[in-house]
């Protein structure tokens, strides 16, 4: 395959996924986990894969997986077991949050499928079964627990705790994937997927700004900061806008306007995140004095003490401000996700591997959970960045150069070639 | 009609309008104008009008009016021309904020069937037409324009913009009111019905703490503040909340926090009214910048000039936050209602006629609009309020005594025999 093959066929995978599940008035994605739009994205998972000739399966948590396993090429070949052990997984996720760009999670998994078909076009055969993963649910947008297909996997997320989440329109996930034809009673960890993958190695859009500041098209990352989700529900007392006085109100609006702003104040000093960037009021009329103003907090820090100091500061802030608001206040962790270390000995593999073709790969930090992620507590994972010019992330906003894609797609082909290719042989470039 | 009878009647009345439209997990009514439960609320209206041998009639703007003429209690009665001049107008309006309460609204509907009862009971027959007015769309909770039904029927809101108006599924108020069997081409001002009233009188339930205070079952309106909801549209960047430097978002929702605590600073300055109980958020997702924040803020004060001045300092904090925050601000003004000074002799005439039984009645401000509001720029209107003891509205603990909602219907049937019976006479009392 040469340059203009590749990058055609790239643009082939993309324009392909590009139109599902894209609302036309902001031109951002939609891709709720078990929505319709979603199971249009699994549906042209598994036809991408079927085109290739890989072993597509579903997993008992709704993750799919699609199989390019030794000898599989070969006539005859492709009824080896799919649950090899010590496979490479190499994939993301193709969810989305509301009003999603194009790039967060499906540019993964088109990287991994484009590398795919780059090292065929080479001869190149896996030594070992390489697979190629489409998570579930990762972002969470609509039943509030993200990388939900990684946690149930790992047990991370408990099984009958994600039947009963609810979306906004009170349907259960339960109900969601049984419709969607999954059966919710098999959720739960899945040990014998976990034994047969040896790796996991995620290739995802950066989402700030650091390679565009290091000039740099690829990145690899050093951890995850700890992060969580805290819900804050204010409580007050509804009542009519125009005949109350205000001595009169207990507005858990202005208590909420308060701590967003001690959120923000907070943040800084701590050199820590915090954005409150969800709200839902109750009665949410216009001249109605709001009895309740629920509020996501949604915070990151750099190691875990930082974490709880933040969110300590800012529930205080929060409590202060009541008792001149005659409103209470109660928060609830809904989700808490510790520190990741991505392991050390697999990164500096990748980084050797890629830094003859590449020249040397900066490692980056980042606030964003993943997949690879959660998975990280239980094999040898790793993460690939690909610059982002926008800076900018869970946005239409959010963009690569296709120049960039490409590098990370042979990239990505490299580092197959180099964890399951014959021990000493290259990817055939 | 004795004491215990009259007050058997009430209860029934009101027991029979309950649990129309009532949400069960909250107790609050969501009443709608055109969504079923509003339909229901006025089928019962009609037969409540038609148990008492009422004539019925729907305006061309959806108003719904019940007549009794004089005349029409005799033997062969009932027939005369229901567009007589110089009504006199009873009612009020069945539909409800979010969440609202049992009696904003229907308690003047119900009074005033109650009056009526009471009237007939005692022999009393109208000299002038007695008409009982349901006017539709008061709250303007579905389509965001309030007394819809009195503001078209007197020109104050334009037809074309009335039928435009969409609620929050995107529904235009033309399509809603075709599809309950009313046309939305023959909304406008109707001269030959206001040409037919000669005043009205609304009950309504008090909205405040001022009766508490001062000890008394029932007040009369003095004026009404002028009022107006204005659109505040707070624009940033949307980003992802984990990776984003605070240094790089533009967050909106710091800007409205800011003008939140600013809108309460400035109208306690200011002596006046400002609410924000209405947000929407977009993408609204709890990993996501807002890139927008929509708020509605609805403000009152004692004359044009302060409401002027209170709105013009939140909007410049507003926009000074903004530069802070690099955010845009725009302000759109959605309504706005001038100061209505209720007619001085109708006021003191009611006043007079319940002083007798009732004691001298307090004369009460009001920051809230009404019906009665709107139609005092074409005819003499008056208001009467009845005692709140939970100084709350529009909430679900709204709430009248019995014994004060009895006074009230008493006080009502004073005021309907004073001003439609024979010249000089009595209610028969």
């Amino acid at each position: 395959m040469n340059e203009a093959a590749e990058a055609t066929g790239f643009a082939q995978l993309w324009s392909s996924l590009a139109d599902i599940g894209r609302d036309p008035s902001t031109g951002g994605y939609r891709r709720f986990a078990w929505t319709p739009s979603d199971l249009a994205c699994r549906d042209w998972f598994s036809a991408q894969a079927a085109d290739r000739g890989l072993t597509v399966e579903t997993d008992r948590n709704g993750n799919q997986w699609a199989w390019w396993l030794p000898g599989s090429d070969e006539p005859g070949g492709g009824c080896a077991e799919p649950a090899a052990r010590g496979a490479l997984a190499v994939g993301s996720h193709l969810d989305s949050v509301p009003d999603g760009g194009a790039f967060d999670g499906p540019l993964g998994v088109i990287s991994a499928l484009s590398a795919v078909d780059l090292l065929r076009a080479r001869g190149w055969k896996p030594h070992r079964p390489v697979v190629i993963a489409n998570f579930t649910d990762e972002e969470g947008a609509r039943f509030g627990v993200a990388c939900a297909g990684s946690r149930l996997m790992t047990g991370q997320l408990d099984a009958a705790r994600a039947r009963a989440l609810r979306d906004a329109d009170g349907v259960r996930m339960a109900d969601a994937m049984e419709a969607a034809g999954q059966d919710p009673d098999a959720l739960g960890r899945d040990d014998a997927r976990l034994g047969a993958i040896g790796r996991f190695v995620e290739l995802h859009i950066e989402q700030g700004r650091d390679l565009i500041d290091r000039g740099a098209p690829l990145g690899v990352a050093g951890s995850i900061w700890p992060h969580g989700r805290w819900r804050f529900d204010f409580t007050g007392e509804a009542n009519h806008a125009g005949t109350t006085a205000l001595d009169d109100r207990r507005d858990p609006m202005l208590t909420y306007a308060h701590t967003v702003l001690s959120a923000r104040k907070k943040a800084r000093l701590g050199g820590a995140l915090a954005t409150f960037g969800k709200v839902s009021v109750e009665p949410n009329g216009t001249n109605a004095i709001a009895s309740r103003v629920t509020a996501w907090l949604d915070s990151r820090a750099a190691d875990e003490k930082a974490l709880d100091a933040v969110v300590e500061r800012i529930e205080a802030a929060g409590r202060e401000r009541c008792e001149r608001d005659g409103t209470t206040l109660t928060v609830v962790n809904e989700s808490r996700t510790a520190i990741v270390e991505f392991n050390h000995t697999l990164r500096e593999t990748i980084r050797d591997t890629l830094a003859e073709r590449f020249g040397p790969i900066p490692q980056l930090s980042t606030g964003a959970g993943h997949d690879a992620g959660i998975l990280a507590a239980e094999l040898p994972t790793a993460m690939l960045f690909v610059r982002n010019p926008s800076g900018l992330s869970h946005t239409p906003a959010e963009h690569a150069e296709t120049a960039d894609c490409l590098t990370g797609v042979a990239a990505l082909a490299e580092v197959v070639a180099r964890l399951a290719g014959a021990p000493g042989a290259g990817s055939g470039v």
